[in-house]
């Protein structure tokens, strides 16, 4: 695939594109073609298959007035230089986590998740009402680029380890697979953080190149087969504990449409939002009860002192991130209030009603 | 207001509605008129404006092709008219909290929230991809309407209270305002329970007639001055862990519609789902520091032998809704499987860490 925009030419739902050589979107009898790349392999489940659906949702609920095509990591350009694509207005859109462009400016972590940062709920909270969004906007604009949330994997597994974890020195030497400025948080645990894409991570543990790994929850784990290459499965981690995913557009672009199609965008990244999450939650249970249940997977969870590391090293992070430039350090201002303000409440409410729950139950 | 629809004829983006003395919904000029009335009040913080926004949010996301004009509780029909005058087709939809309908049917609780039931994220989980909506879609074709959520208020306090509860023996002969099936819960406690409209409440407790009252939560409390007429805020309670509010349609004028206006609808129901929550969730915790640092109040959480008697009452409301028929027993068996199923993941996952990182910050 050549970095030319596509113009689709097919009747209205058809899938056929034809390569028309323009290099600006076109329009033709009020469609507007939108080109969409992500950092997902095709049909890869929940974050593949989530930004596939939301490609098809904004065609649908505009009536095909935007007429998106989807290419998936490696189709048309490789999964990391999406950012590049879609900010010199080759590519409309690209869906990813945020976080994979901390070499860009270390603000993007926050729009995604930061170690030691916020659960699902919280970061809605933080970027729809408490001043995330503007940070962002502010951010993207930057380099032409407006994003909203598009999706959340939810609280992300500690990872798969070839033994048990019992004290932060347990840390030491460990060759880990694990990415981003989680990852950065591991590093100052003194582990050997090393980045691996997901096809590479199985052979890479059974083959002892690697001693732990993450991925991403149980849903998605258990199809890399983790739980055949390492036995001791370590819930939650610090590192990721609720990522959202986004679709970011090429601003001039975005800002070019009518408003109502602009609008109609933002409420179809809503929506994935809302279910992706959802979604989530549905399997994350399930694929987590096959792995104990069918397969034998020991369940495990970080000890106090083992957490207290972790928080000692975000904070290590953090020191670096928010020393970048004014604006992370305004990020990070507006984090800290968010994770203590709404972490607080959570707490005190829904969490303490599942606690209580969950204890009566027997859950 | 009488009960005909309307039709929009002013130019696109206008609000003056003119009365067409037509029964049916009406299109001109490729514009369908879709009037939304609502259980709550205009303008009510969280609920009402969020109501609102969603009308304004379907009509802008379609181009003005769905002109929706919004009737708040008494503006068209009384807050609890609004269920017959979507299902005879008066109305095209309402939005209200389901469990308003127990009457009418039982399962619509569980589309809302019923007791020692399902936080926001779990409710999500069952209703987009456990079960819940086709169960919803099956109970509401009895009626001709079809439901979508829009909004969820997260999980609700215990209320308040003008002493301090220590055991399930002080809310027996208790009079206290709780509406709903969490009401009924509250009655196998031995409460005498009342309802009371929101304008109500505050005289009600300042007078004696009630000794405790539930309402939504802090940003919502806040502002009917509770805390001026009872000292004690228990949070949290079990009658409403995560309760979902919906914009339900009059299903044979939903399906009247081009499929792309379905979806469009759809997509806008999400993003209110989505933001209502994340406005909530941005709003209680500040609303409760006020509430404890500016007036006084002295938060509570009830024991564990209060949450054990919770759980016992709520077994014998169960009992007793499950019977209602066959389709009550699918929806409470659909419901028991998403809260063992998501609730043990997230206890494991996303509220373990939540503990751990508010131990270590000392949130």
């Amino acid at each position: 695939m050549d970095r030319r925009s596509f113009l689709r030419t097919s009747a209205l739902g058809g899938t056929a594109a034809a390569a028309a050589g323009l290099a600006a979107p076109a329009v033709a009898q009020g469609r507007t073609s939108c080109v969409i790349v992500s950092t997902w392999p095709r049909d890869f489940p929940g974050l593949g298959t989530s930004a596939q659906r939301l490609a098809g949702l904004i065609e649908e609920a505009t009536d095909g007035a935007i007429a998106t095509e989807y290419y998936a990591a490696g189709e048309r350009v490789g999964a990391f230089d999406v950012f590049d694509e879609v900010a010199s207005g080759n590519a409309q859109a690209f869906h990813a986590a945020d976080y994979y462009w901390k070499g860009v400016h270390p603000s993007f972590c926050y729009v995604c998740s930061v170690p030691f940062g916020l659960t699902a709920l919280e970061q809605n909270a933080f970027m729809h009402y408490m001043g995330g969004q503007e940070l962002w906007d502010e951010l993207g604009d930057r380099y032409g680029l407006k994003g909203w949330l598009a999706g959340n994997t939810g609280c992300q597994p500690g990872g798969w380890f070839n033994k048990e974890m019992n004290s932060p020195a347990d840390f030491r030497g460990l060759n880990m697979r694990i990415p981003g400025i989680g990852g950065d948080m591991m590093a100052k645990m003194g582990t050997s953080v090393v980045s691996l894409p997901g096809g590479q991570i199985f052979e890479a543990l059974v083959s002892g190149t690697i001693d732990a790994t993450e991925w991403v929850g149980p849903w998605n784990d258990y199809f890399l087969n983790l739980h055949e290459a390492a036995r001791f499965y370590y819930n939650p981690g610090a590192q990721e504990p609720g990522p959202s995913l986004s679709l970011t557009f090429n601003k001039s672009w975005l800002t070019s449409l009518p408003a109502w199609q602009q609008r109609a965008i933002q409420a179809c990244c809503h929506m994935e939002n809302d279910r992706m999450m959802a979604e989530y939650n549905a399997n994350n249970g399930q694929y987590l009860a096959r792995l104990i249940n069918d397969h034998g997977v020991q369940l495990r969870d970080f000890n106090e002192d083992i957490f207290d590391a972790f928080g000692d090293a975000a904070e290590e992070v953090f020191d670096e991130v928010r020393q970048h430039d004014e604006l992370a350090e305004r990020m990070h201002q507006a984090f800290l209030s968010a994770r203590a303000d709404v972490g607080h409440w959570l707490s005190i409410s829904e969490q303490q009603f599942a606690r209580n729950r969950n204890r009566v139950l027997g859950l």
